[in-house]
């Protein structure tokens, strides 16, 4: 009665300090069935951070050269780094049948909606402008002016919530990862993904 | 940044048989949060069944006069006995920001849907027909010409699956459960729900 089930385009995004990498993490800790899509950036690691597991860590030139190549399903220039997504990686997942799920900036997001408008895409909302500027200080790797500008980034970018299919709000980690959890399920069942 | 979130209303339907009352007390059992519409019936009470608790059960007399006094949000006869839905507790329930889930058969749904068309849908589907005959059969109440009748309507109401919104498998109750619990939360996030 019922066609094979596909595999789900996941894109988890949001506001610069919002914290997708955390809520990421989590899900990923959580649930063994998802794919988690590994982004390549030109950004320096972070304490802690390891090549091929939280990102691709590029140099300019080599991102330069994937871009040129097509191998970049979306990329982006944010606060003087580039960010995108290996191609190769998701769809060869999604033909697989397995779940993935893409954790990246807005601008990001906004291609890989016209890419694959079958996507799922999930905006991570913090509960409120004072409480992402609280996050991001309390992370203490930016300067007041690099504050200043990612929060003034993250009001353009809560207006782009209109093209998202859910909002997740990010007040706590776990009940936001359950909430992902639960759209994943939830979106299995849509009758559209399973009838023709 | 939120708007006061807003009660859902909730249709579980599917061919008769399919298992919408175990579903429907599994999901109750393992979910305060959902109140559960208990609708008015001319048909006989099973063994065990409580009124106002399972059902109303009406008179043909009684059930006449809350069509004619407009009292129900939806109605059908089916196999020979009225099913309806009293409107005045779905309304209050749903004011108050609470969900409430309605259980009922194939035509109520459709009439509800036209009523209101933000409510979320779900199909409530066998693994097969093979396996809905089995049930029906194993519950042992009905003659073999009811049987029959059944799985014929069961067929045309797999057809009218197109206008719900979701399908859920009750391949197990309590997996049907869990996914009915995802869906929940996930259309609570659901972005044109949260924004204006």
């Amino acid at each position: 009665m019922f066609t094979k089930r596909r595999g789900l385009l996941l894109v988890l995004s949001g506001p610069a300090g919002v914290g997708k990498g955390t809520v990421c993490a989590a899900l990923r800790a959580q649930t063994t069935e998802i794919e988690y899509s590994v982004s390549a950036t030109t950004r320096a690691p972070r304490e802690g951070e390891v090549d091929g597991v939280n990102y691709f860590f590029k140099s300019r030139e080599a991102f330069e050269r994937m871009i040129s190549a097509g191998e970049l399903l979306e990329w982006a220039e944010y606060v003087g780094n580039y960010y995108g997504t290996p191609r190769s990686y998701v769809e060869q997942t999604l033909d697989s049948g397995q779940d993935i799920i893409l954790e990246i900036e807005v601008q990001g997001a906004r291609k890989v909606r016209a890419a694959f408008p079958e996507g799922v895409f999930i905006f991570l909302a913090p509960p409120s402008l004072q409480e992402l500027r609280n996050r991001i200080v309390n992370r203490g790797t930016e300067t007041e002016d690099v504050i200043n500008e990612r929060m003034n980034v993250a009001e353009d970018e809560l207006e782009l919530m209109s093209m998202y299919d859910y909002v997740v709000e990010n007040d706590e980690v776990d009940r936001a990862v359950s909430r992902i959890q639960a759209i994943v399920t939830a979106e299995h069942c849509r009758r559209e993904r399973l009838t023709d």
